[in-house]
C-alpha cells in the first residue's frame, strides 16, 4: 500500500492540538506513508496548494517533544466552512484534484464541530465519486462540546489552567481582608464546561470559588446581586466564575446590557464581550464592596506551560488511533474518547460516525449543578478531575518555555 | 539577647513575597528569636493586635517549601499609611505599646514604597523615644520601581510570567494568518519595567512583540495608528505590549479617552482601566484588521506557578539579610540587591538608608528604548534576562499547584 497522508488543523487554538498532529504524523510514518504532508491554514490553505512536508519540519525526537509543548496550531488554522456539494461542486473537484496530484491516500483533519462537518462532506463526496481516500476526524476543542466523545482533547489542559489560576486569583483576592468581589470571565459561549472547571479549585488549601454561573441556566441579575450580598455577609472576599455566554431569561447575552459591548470592526464584525466587566460594575453600583473583573481571555486556550499530561497523552493517542483506523480502511469517522472508569481513570478510543458528531453541541448536564445553582456537584468533579492529572514539564531555555514554529 | 521578632507584609501581592517571609522567619529562628510573630494584614492588623505565632503555622520543611510557592501575602496585607508623628502621636504610642507587650526586639516589614515609608517613620520615632527595637525594610514589588536596589524581588517572576505568556499569545495570534492586532495591557502605572519585559519573548522560536509602549514616553494616538498600519503591511499578526499607564502628551491617561473608563464604586473609588480595550477599538475603527485586547490583569502578579527561581532565591535572601542586619543592631535600613555582574550573573545584598528609598520611584531609562520607540535595546535585555532564569517546580497535588494558607 503506497501513497501519502495529509493532515490539517482547523478552528480555535488549544494547548494540545499539536500533540494530535504529532500522533497522526508518527503513526502515519510508522505505518509506511511515503510522505506526510501538512496543510498550511487548513482546508483553505490546501485549496491554494499550501502544503509542507512534515518529515522535513519534524526531523528529531526533540522536534516532537517541542511540538507537544507548543500551543496553537503548528500548521496554522482557518475558519472555512465547505459549501454543500450541490451548491458548489467546483470546490470539491478542485480539492480532490489537488489530493490526487499529491497522491493522498489518508486525510486527517484535527478540529471541532466545523472541522467534523468538513470531514463529513469530504467523505460523502469521496464515496460518491469512488475516491479511495480515507477521511478521518480528530477531535479538538477546549470547549468540550463535541457529541459522542467522553471529552475532547484540549479540555483537560484548559480545565487545569482554570483550576490553577483560580487558586492563585483566590489567594490574591483575599489579601486585604476587606469586602471584595472578583468576577472571572471564562470562555464557552453555549456550553459551560470550562466555567464549571473553576469548581476544581476548592481543596484543603483553597476555599474555592463562591459562585459559578453557567450558560446552561438563565441568568437573573437581581438574583445574582442578592446571592452576592448574602455571601458577602459571611465572607469578605467573593470570587465568581462566570461564562462569557450567560444569557438573560429573554435570551439576550448579559454582556449586551453594557453600553460598550458592540465593538464593530472595519469588516463589520460584532464582538460580544465584557460580561465580567458589566457584572463587576453592576455589583459596585449596588453593594458596599470593591469589585474587579478578570478575563481569562486567550490564555485559557494557549497556556501550554500548564498543560495536563493526561490531556497531551490522549491528544497524541487520538491522532495515532485516527491513523490506525484510516490505514485499516475506515473513512468518514471521528476518533472518540471512551471512558471505562473514573477511579482508577481508564479511557480508550473508539470510532464514531462523523455525521453523528458534526454540527451538534454537548452541554453540561444541569443535574450536575447544585440546587442553589451556585456550584457543581461531585458528579462533575469526578468527571473532570482525572482530565487535569499530571504535567508535561515545559522545556525552558534562557528562562522561557521553548516552542517549535513552522517555516 | 532575648526577645521576639515580628514581621508583616504590605501592599500589593507578588508571587514571591512569601519567600521573603520564609527568609525572615528562618533567619530569626536560627539567630535565637524566642517567637517570630506575624502581623495579620500588616501594620493595620497590628494596631488591632492581630498577630500569629509563625512557628505554629510553619512547622515543617514542607510548610516552608509550600510557602515559597504560594502567591499573594500569607499574612494578609494592608494599604495603610502611617500618619506623621506630629500629626497623630497616639498611633505611635499605641503601636510601641503593643510591640512592648509582645517583647519585640526586631521588626520587619516586607513591601514597596509605602511600606518603606512605614519603616522610616517607625525607626525615626523609635530613635526619638529611645526604643531598642530594630526596624528593617524588606523590598517587594512587581513594579521594580524602588530606588537604590538593582531590582526588586517580585519583578523577576512577573517578568518571567510576561515573557512566557507573550510567547503563547504570539503563537495564538498568528494562527489564522489573517490581519490581526492583539493589544496586551500590562501593569505599571508610572514605571514601564513590566511592559518592557515583553521584549524578552523574542528568540529563535518566537518573532517577538512588534511594539512596546512604556509610560515613560508620551503616547500619540495618531503616531500609534500610523505605526500599526506600517507594521501590518509587513506582517499580518501584530502583537503590542502597552502599559496600563501610558499617557497622552497633555498628561491624561489614554484610558481616560474611553467612554466607560470611570467605574465608580459604592465608596466613590474611581478605577482607571481599559487602555488595551480603548486602543483595540481605535485600531478596529481605523484600519482594515480584526483586533483583540488582552489584559494580563492580576495573574502577572500572582501567577506563582511561573515563578523565577532566581527571584525566589533572592526574595528569600533579602529576608535573611534583613534578619542578620537587625540582629547585628542595624535599624532604619532596607536590604537592597546589588548586582556585581550580568554574565555570569552575580548579585549580593547591601543595606541602604530607608529614608533614601521611601516615596521615590525608579523608572525605565529612556536610553534603553530604541530610536523608533518601538522596542527595548540590548541593555534592557542584559539587565532583565538574568532575573527570569530557572524555575522552582510547583508542587502539584491532584492536578493542581499546592499552596499553604494562614489560619
Amino acid at each position: 500500500m503506497k501513497g501519502n497522508a495529509i493532515v490539517g488543523q482547523s478552528g480555535g487554538p488549544t494547548s494540545v492540538i499539536n500533540a494530535s498532529l504529532a500522533g497522526v504524523f508518527q503513526a502515519c510514518q510508522m505505518r509506511g506513508a511515503e510522505h506526510v504532508y501538512g496543510m498550511l491554514h487548513g482546508i483553505q490553505g490546501l485549496l491554494d496548494r499550501k502544503v509542507c512536508d512534515l518529515s522535513e519540519r519534524l526531523s528529531s525526537f526533540l522536534d516532537i517533544e517541542l511540538l507537544k509543548r507548543t500551543p496553537s496550531s503548528f500548521l496554522g488554522s482557518c475558519r472555512y466552512k465547505l459549501p454543500a456539494p450541490e451548491e458548489d461542486e467546483a470546490v470539491y473537484e478542485k480539492l480532490f484534484g489537488i489530493l490526487k496530484d499529491l497522491n493522498i491516500q489518508w486525510f486527517f483533519y484535527i478540529g471541532g464541530n466545523d472541522s467534523m462537518d468538513t470531514i463529513c462532506k469530504l467523505s460523502q463526496y469521496g464515496a460518491r465519486i469512488g475516491s479511495p481516500i480515507r477521511f478521518m476526524g480528530v477531535p479538538k476543542t477546549i470547549d468540550n462540546d463535541l457529541m459522542l466523545t467522553d471529552h475532547t482533547p484540549g479540555y483537560g489542559s484548559a480545565a487545569k489552567y482554570i483550576g490553577v489560576v483560580m487558586k492563585e486569583i483566590i489567594r490574591d483576592a483575599t489579601v486585604y481582608g476587606t469586602n471584595f468581589v472578583t468576577i472571572v470571565e471564562i470562555m464557552g459561549r453555549n456550553a459551560g464546561w470550562l466555567t464549571a472547571a473553576a469548581a476544581l479549585a476548592r481543596g484543603e488549601d483553597c476555599e474555592g470559588v463562591d459562585l459559578i454561573c453557567l450558560p446552561e441556566l438563565p441568568f437573573h441579575t437581581d438574583r445574582f446581586l442578592a446571592k452576592v450580598e448574602r455571601m458577602q455577609k459571611e465572607r469578605a472576599s467573593i470570587v465568581i466564575a462566570v461564562s462569557e455566554g450567560v444569557k438573560l431569561p429573554d435570551g439576550r447575552f448579559v454582556c449586551e446590557l453594557s453600553d460598550d459591548h458592540r465593538t464593530v470592526d472595519a469588516f463589520g464584525h460584532i464582538n460580544l464581550n465584557g460580561t465580567a466587566r458589566y457584572l463587576s460594575n453592576l455589583v459596585a453600583k449596588n453593594l458596599p464592596t470593591r469589585t474587579r473583573p478578570v478575563e481569562l481571555s486567550i490564555l485559557q486556550r494557549c497556556g501550554a506551560h500548564l498543560s495536563s499530561r493526561t490531556d497531551i497523552t490522549e491528544a497524541f493517542q487520538v491522532g495515532g488511533a485516527a491513523a490506525k483506523a484510516a490505514f485499516e480502511g475506515e473513512t468518514g469517522k471521528m476518533v472518540a474518547l471512551y471512558r471505562i472508569s473514573n477511579d482508577p481513570y481508564q479511557c480508550t478510543t473508539k470510532l464514531v460516525d462523523i455525521k453523528d458528531v458534526a454540527n451538534l453541541e454537548k452541554k453540561v448536564p444541569t443535574t450536575w449543578i447544585n440546587d442553589a445553582k451556585t456550584d457543581m456537584l461531585p458528579e462533575f468533579l469526578a468527571y473532570a478531575r482525572p482530565l487535569i492529572q499530571a504535567e508535561l514539564t515545559p522545556i525552558y531555555i534562557n528562562g522561557l518555555t521553548q516552542h517549535i514554529v513552522e517555516g
